[in-house]
């Protein structure tokens, strides 16, 4: 099985299957069917069929899933049984606060260092990660393996660091920069957030519900 | 023209057009054939056409856009002619971030008021924004016309406080908080920023890039 073959949109979905599969299991629920797991995230029963299908389905007809199991079989396919190194390169509110966020660290997102160029920023140390000055950033990629760099940097800085992180060898950027990253190396994957963008269709759908 | 018929999909790449068109507008560009757009933007010339088809057109056949006067109607479209009070919910990492980000009053999201329900938060400024009390918020939010929650708390209470604002008036919120929120007003609209899901997305595709 190629999961090359996987459109987008189902791997959207996964996350939130893992998401609500990690609720069922706080709640120990160890079974559930197809038809109450559509009721709970509000997709069809169909649907997630479907979507489980394409990596080899998991269920029994008329037995439903077993929660535990499913859990974890997502968690394999959205790669969480691995450890990623992450750095964070911008250690202003949001970069501290992404550094903070030890949810990421139990899903194996652990964060190795901070950067920043902003001198009165090098040295503190954010949840006992210390915030090293950018000039240290290659080497510290090349030297610690780094997998994943988190960019919280100006829309103008942006390019230049993605592609020296993506020369020191990350394998994917997680990008918080409101700019399309053109990379190099086909290789490297990014993922965007797209914060103003995301509260402008806010704004749109705030605007079109007011002239309903 | 009912702008309740455009897919999720154009209105998700409008602010995507809206900034494009911004940076070019700083590059002091004045026109721009849809072709010359396109490239820029990796999608189609048909389908920006098609995009700004749904809202009239505003280009001319062989002539191209007029950068400003399609910024600034994109901007219309989008609402952001409007000003929009915001209240940011949680006053930790995140939370102050958010209220720290000046991008966003410059579009017209001004925060008004940051509230938590650590008292050693409260009390505290965030660019001259002093964090309040969660018991006021109710208050707050009627008594200063507040548009926009921006929620930055924990998953279990993000339900309650949601529904909260909402009775209080609110008619938008951007949700930060891992869980999907149940609105009983279908007229509140609801935009989340999933961020580790947006973080397991990226862990996916790390890792089928590494099985190529």
């Amino acid at each position: 099985m190629s999961s090359k073959k996987i459109s987008t949109a189902v791997i959207k979905r996964l996350p939130r299957y893992y998401r609500y599969l990690g609720e069922l299991l706080e709640n120990e629920v160890v079974r559930i069917s197809s038809k109450e797991l559509s009721q709970r995230m509000g997709v069809t029963a169909s649907q997630i069929r479907q979507d489980l299908n394409n990596f080899g389905g998991f269920g029994q007809q008329g037995y439903g899933y077993n929660v535990e199991y499913l859990y974890s079989e997502i968690a394999k396919i959205l790669g969480l049984e691995n450890h990623y190194s992450v750095i964070v390169i911008g250690a202003g509110n949001l970069g501290q606060a992404l550094a903070n966020y030890t949810d990421f660290e139990k899903r194996g997102f652990v964060v190795k260092g901070l950067f920043d160029v902003n001198p009165r920023l090098v040295g503190i140390s954010v949840r006992g990660i210390e915030v090293r000055d950018m000039d240290t950033v290659k080497d510290f990629v090349r030297d610690n393996g780094i997998d994943i760099a988190v960019l919280t940097v100006p829309k103008t800085k942006a390019p230049v660091i993605a592609n020296e992180l993506v020369e020191s060898g990350v394998k994917g950027i997680w990008n918080f920069a409101p700019v399309d990253l053109e990379i190099s190396d086909t290789h490297v994957v990014v993922e965007n957030v797209h914060l103003s963008e995301s509260l402008m269709t806010l704004s749109y759908r705030i605007k079109n519900e007011d002239s309903l």
